[in-house]
């Protein structure tokens, strides 16, 4: 198939460009490279060290024979240059994973916040309008995230996947309907994520555009089957208060004798997948799309729940950590249970890659290997919510001594 | 009140800052003059002659001695002068009128949905962004449209105002929930104003901004007690496919002996509100503000609910006109019913203005007085929601001799 990656030099984006065109499939990578420039902005880098993508991009042609194409594209503002790759590559499948993703980022400043809108908001409606106005038949599968959904609002009820039946009263008695499931946003990342649904129920309705959305839970791991068949083709590993995401950084933390970061009592609830099953999913997605004129598919891709406090303290057990409970940065629940409906994918063939001391164990050597590139500073979460919002001290200044 | 009205020079803007600065509060008109520009590229005029927006505020000055500001500023990109005119003026109400508010004109092209969705989401985002900045408490009442709840989804049940509580079922039975109301826009254009919801909801929890969100019917009427002072004061008329709103269309129609153009069975129930209770509405919005912490507050901003082909009959009997049924270039239902709750603005004050035959003939009026003006090749519907979809030729290409 041929596919387009949108976001493809990305944490995602990267292992899944490689994994489709690992199994046969056409690959272009379109990527304004925002991200690396937010390193930049950010003054952090990926805790290992990822090559150029043009490097990235020829390594992997020499180890696996297969040509991947790039295009430095950005899809807020460059939409005569999106037609003119689109009619270009035709592609059968789009996979759009070109939007900043990070929910403390988002909630920076002023101008992440108007960033994350601005860039979120028209990278996804120029692909709309391009696939309408050039009639292109792609399947367009885009990353969502289990945040669209908020966390506790369905009581004991599973979180179902993407829509739900609710009964509504009228003069008449009470009518079942089927709604989108409201939007219950955390951050102004997970907001941008909430306006995407509704661009892609209108989308799909007036113009039978054909769209999966997959509501994803927060990835961890670094590498895949692909992306550890040479160094220079890495993936990313983000680290930072605001890219890392929670089990990387405990794993990275505990690699460096770093406590783990826990935030408030440790007691949210979050759904969790590999990186291995994120690049698994992808493919799943753009081999079952949907039919024109058909709702947007949601799924949820993800494959476990768990407490932070408990990912906590099963590292700091393992690994033999501390742990700091730090002031939560964000505006949410101390605690919350969670349970998540994730029926589609394993029906679809999926077989979960869960936690496990192996794979945590893979993970903590590969931040160890690359522990030099840690810089300390840069690990509190200092992105706040509202202005005033408490936040901790460094908790280490210098790097440890090699343990 | 400091009051800032931004779009204050479009339609609605224009005369409810005429009617709030009649009214003793101090205004301040931000607009970048987007509609006057529009007007240029689709090569229309509003069917009245509105003056330069300088010499209108010159002239209102003249006519009530009341001074109202005026600043030249594009929201959507403007963000530093934006917070600039905040910090200066420190308004403690905000009437949100700044977005691209036709349906047609947002699915006439790709640059078209693409700017509807720019500018919209942008100019409410910016707008939210420094207000959380700047700290400014100023309470924000927007103009959003019947249109997000779509038509006919709530079986016989009223439209709510803004919420709805529904069952939900869990394992443990059903539990109520209230929920905004789920999102049905039937354009682009519709849709950005359930964008904006999104983002209002955001912003009211994470930051407590005091929102208050006015879901207007279909506005008819041009002049208000302060528009009809002097000439040079009038408001914007639009007879054109892409602007102007069904029935002032079949005013102006009947005014220049043009067939009534019903589009589909005209079987569309939808809901109305006079251009005379718009800027009352507003006032009062502006005065019950919501507290901080609320969710948005939604009233419904309308006052009657007509079928479309009611209304031509009674216009076409009234004014001896023709109806001519012309192809539907939007996709919607041919027929639907609604009923809508409006009981907040009722319970607030608000003496609705109703259709009857002396305010018909007052619009009649003003499109005679001005039918030299009407360019009858802009009269029929040309931008379709989906390319290919049929439209009729001119019904008339000359403009009758005098009736």
């Amino acid at each position: 198939m041929r596919v387009m990656v949108l976001g493809g030099d990305g944490f995602c984006g990267w292992p899944t460009s490689l994994y489709l065109s690992d199994r046969g499939h056409e690959v272009t990578i379109i990527d304004n490279l925002s991200r690396r420039k937010i390193d930049v902005e950010l003054e952090v880098e990926s805790l290992t060290p990822i090559r150029p993508v043009s490097e990235r991009i020829g390594v992997w042609e020499e180890v696996s024979g297969h040509a991947v194409g790039f295009v430095n594209l950005d899809l807020a503002t460059e939409y005569d240059r999106l037609v003119a790759v689109l009619e270009k590559i035709r592609p059968e499948a789009i996979v759009h994973f070109a939007e900043q993703r990070a929910a403390p980022y988002s909630m920076r400043n002023t101008h992440t916040k108007r960033y994350t809108v601005d860039n979120n908001v028209r990278a996804t409606h120029n692909l709309l309008t391009a696939l309408v106005a050039t009639g292109i038949d792609a399947s367009l599968v885009h990353l969502g995230t289990m945040g669209v959904y908020g966390y506790g609002w369905s009581g004991s009820a599973p979180i179902p996947e993407g829509y739900l039946t609710v009964k509504v009263p009228t003069p008449d008695g009470e009518i079942e309907r089927e709604i989108l499931h409201p939007a219950n946003p955390g951050s102004v990342y997970h907001m941008t994520k909430t306006l995407d649904q509704l661009m892609f129920s209108f989308y799909a309705k007036n113009d039978g555009l054909r769209i999966t959305d997959l509501h994803q839970g927060i990835v961890w791991g670094t590498q895949t089957d692909q992306t550890s068949r040479d160094e220079r083709l890495i993936n990313r590993f983000d680290y930072d208060g605001d890219y890392g995401t929670v089990l990387n950084r405990f794993l990275m933390q505990a690699a460096i004798g770093h406590p783990l970061t826990v935030h408030g009592t440790g007691g949210q609830t979050r759904a969790f997948i590999h990186i291995r099953d994120t690049v698994r999913c992808i493919e799943i997605a753009i081999n079952n799309p949907p039919l024109a004129g058909d709702k947007p598919r949601v799924l949820n891709q993800m494959t476990e729940t768990h407490r932070v406090l408990d990912l906590a303290k099963m590292v700091a057990d393992v690994m033999g950590a501390d742990i700091a409970y730090l002031p939560n940065p964000r505006r949410e629940a101390d605690e919350n249970d969670l349970a998540v409906r994730n029926d589609q994918f394993l029906a679809l063939g999926l077989k979960p890659t869960t936690l496990s001391e192996g794979l945590l164990e893979e993970g903590r050597l590969v931040a160890a290997r690359y522990r030099d590139r840690v810089d300390p500073s840069k690990i509190v979460c200092r992105s706040v919510w509202r202005a005033g919002m408490e936040t901790a001290d460094d908790l280490v200044t210098e790097l440890p001594a090699q343990a």
